[in-house]
């Protein structure tokens, strides 16, 4: 292991000051702070990932807009109202935004990126947030990470903060983060964020290459319902207080921060996932052996989307059946007499068809809280990995409105 | 309206038998009939559509080798076993449902077709099978069609039956059918099944392109969880009793056969989505204005299957946020700004923002059993519809297992 997990979430890193405020941006009746802001007194170079719907909110366009700045400062976001399907007042609200941000800070409107998560389809107050952005210097503290991680949450039940240390160069480098999950308690909810810092010094071509990967291992493996939000970014901000020497290609520091931020990503993912709506069981879906990557990918997704697996996990219920028809429709090669499947490890398909495992054995693994299922297809070496959940009776009630 | 509907399902075309007989093919304890009998005592000519899923069914796969025969005869079919994931010994089972019912009915084997649905990977109880396939033949019966439609039921709450007659060249047409549904309380299963007939006169191959036209407008159209079975078979026999002109490439004939065609299977779709698993309300979705047919076809689909879109139909939640997601997330081309959203023809989405109707205007149409929602993306002439469920706390229960 060439990092220890450390406490400190998206403040860890030497250099990062985080708060929050309540602005009561949601209608709802609560005093939680729901503006948080993150911010580097040193210059930084910035990386990101966005949705990929093509309904995007206005503040992921604006963001998208101010990636290209050589200097990111701030990170503003706010929760109780995405700022989605908001048309032209809607760019112009998370532009505001920015401004007052940019305006409390004494930074440009280009060095701060922007976030919102909640409800679809309504204007945000954005005078009563203005006034509540002008607060935000005052809230900010160098431990202030679980404040900030609090304030992004909507029907997530804890706040998710992780961080790590490496040592690159003989010198300790931290990369941290906050993440907020996969909640839809509210209708309209249904967005990922995560703000990931970092004190490493490292090229801005690197972070961006380095944060893609560590997102596609990460929060690309993972899926509650398959539904993907409007608003979904991650911002990973780089301030060089380490004094590394600059990780430019090649270098080989790089494979550690590489390794380091893979291991924060993959738990913050991991506690988006068991933080998900009504979740009752976390499965690790395994696709070994398949033709290729893609068909691996399409394979372990259809397989974690489809609603009957997860009704039967739910339930308890060992129902490989409807596994081998999520197989069979999901689009990959498949031979069916080739497919194996195990349950923690037993197995309970052999060649498609059933194993001598005693049901009572696979009764007793899916009634398990942590449920891994391995698949191998035996037509290649392509392998992928997805992190989903059960489907519950709460889910559903957890999603049907008011 | 070229045709009219009239009573007697599958056995309403002249000169077609049907009959069901109990044997107990699933463990549980019931008398039920559970195996049904198509029979047609003067040549056919055989058409058929299968399950694209990679994981097929044994009697999918001999079905499959007999549709070749220029005069089927048989169709036999079970309930409570889907004889899936039973390799080599599965296929020697089926084949020996199709020997018993040959023996019984004095035809060869390869006039025979077979069905079966219920539990995966469980071996068929084919000795009793065989026993009671023998008495099949005395139970066969001119206006058979509802028994026969009842032995095929599992989850079903309803036997479904439709059928129509038209007139061809003078003569009367009938055209008629019997369906199971996509019910899946019991572990597995999950099959649709659908056997129709006519006494039409009409060429093999005319006959064909008129069964994968009527299917692909009808059950193509139908989801309620996604989820694609090893098992979903339709086939379609032409006996010529109505002794219409035989219905070759070109003649004018044909396109009120498939009219009527066409409204028999809609309905038996129909049926089948208003049967489905716990289903409070039944939800047509029209996608218009798409560039092209499959962009259409993919917004519609990914409407219908959302988790999220579902689970607030069950609600009564006009939740059109949730369905600008999911038009964002499916792959078709979109502009956001072009975007329009109608419930029961009411506006709820105008150019990708909130209309002016009142919320509580919308509640009360989501609040109805029926729901149609269109969609307009402004984007070209496409246009494509599905008729789908919601997503009920009753449908989980139902399928988390025993």
């Amino acid at each position: 292991m060439s990092y220890t997990e450390i406490s400190g979430g998206v403040t860890a890193a030497q250099g990062f000051l985080a708060g929050s405020v309540y602005c009561g941006v949601k209608a709802a009746n609560t005093s939680r702070p729901d503006i948080a802001l993150i911010y580097s007194p040193q210059a930084t170079v910035a990386a990101a990932t966005f949705t990929t719907n093509k309904v995007k909110a206005a503040p992921v366009r604006v963001s998208m807009s101010h990636l290209s700045c050589n200097d990111v400062r701030v990170i503003v976001a706010n929760a109780g109202n995405a700022n989605a399907c908001t048309g032209v007042a809607g760019l112009e609200t998370a532009k505001r935004m920015v401004a007052a941000a940019a305006k409390a800070l004494k930074v440009r409107p280009r060095q701060v990126m922007v976030c919102s998560t909640g409800r679809i389809g309504v204007p945000l107050p954005i005078k009563k947030m203005e006034t509540a952005i002008r607060k935000l210097p005052a809230a900010l503290k160098s431990n202030g990470s679980r404040r900030a991680a609090e304030a992004i949450m909507t029907s997530d039940t804890f706040a998710k903060e992780f961080a790590v240390e490496c040592e690159i160069d003989g010198k300790p480098v931290r990369v941290g983060g906050i993440a907020k999950g996969a909640g839809m308690i509210d209708p309209n909810m249904a967005t990922m964020l995560c703000f990931l810092s970092t004190d490493a010094a490292i090229d801005k071509k690197q972070l961006q290459e380095a944060v893609s990967a560590a997102v596609e291992q990460s929060f690309n493996r993972i899926t509650i319902d398959g539904d993907m939000s409007t608003n979904d970014t991650v911002i990973m901000l780089a301030n060089g207080c380490a004094g590394n020497k600059p990780l430019r290609q090649g270098a080989p520091g790089l494979k550690i921060f590489q390794r380091a931020l893979d291991h924060v990503t993959r738990n913050l993912a991991r506690l988006i996932v068991e933080d998900g709506e009504g979740v009752t069981k976390f499965v690790e879906i395994h696709v070994n052996g398949a033709a290729n990557m893609i068909d691996a990918r399409k394979a372990a997704e259809a397989v974690a989307n489809s609603t009957l697996t997860k009704c039967a996990w739910f339930g308890g219920d060992p129902n490989w059946g409807r596994i081998m028809d999520a197989l069979g429709y999901c689009g990959a090669k498949l031979r069916e007499e080739t497919v194996d499947i195990f349950y923690d490890g037993l197995i309970a398909v052999k060649g498609g068809m059933p194993s001598k495992t005693p049901f009572s054995k696979l009764k007793k693994i899916v009634a398990q809280k942590k449920i891994t299922i391995t698949i191998d297809l035996h037509l290649g070496s392509a392998d992928y990995t997805v992190f989903t959940t059960d489907l519950s009776t709460e889910y559903v009630k957890l999603n049907m409105g008011e």
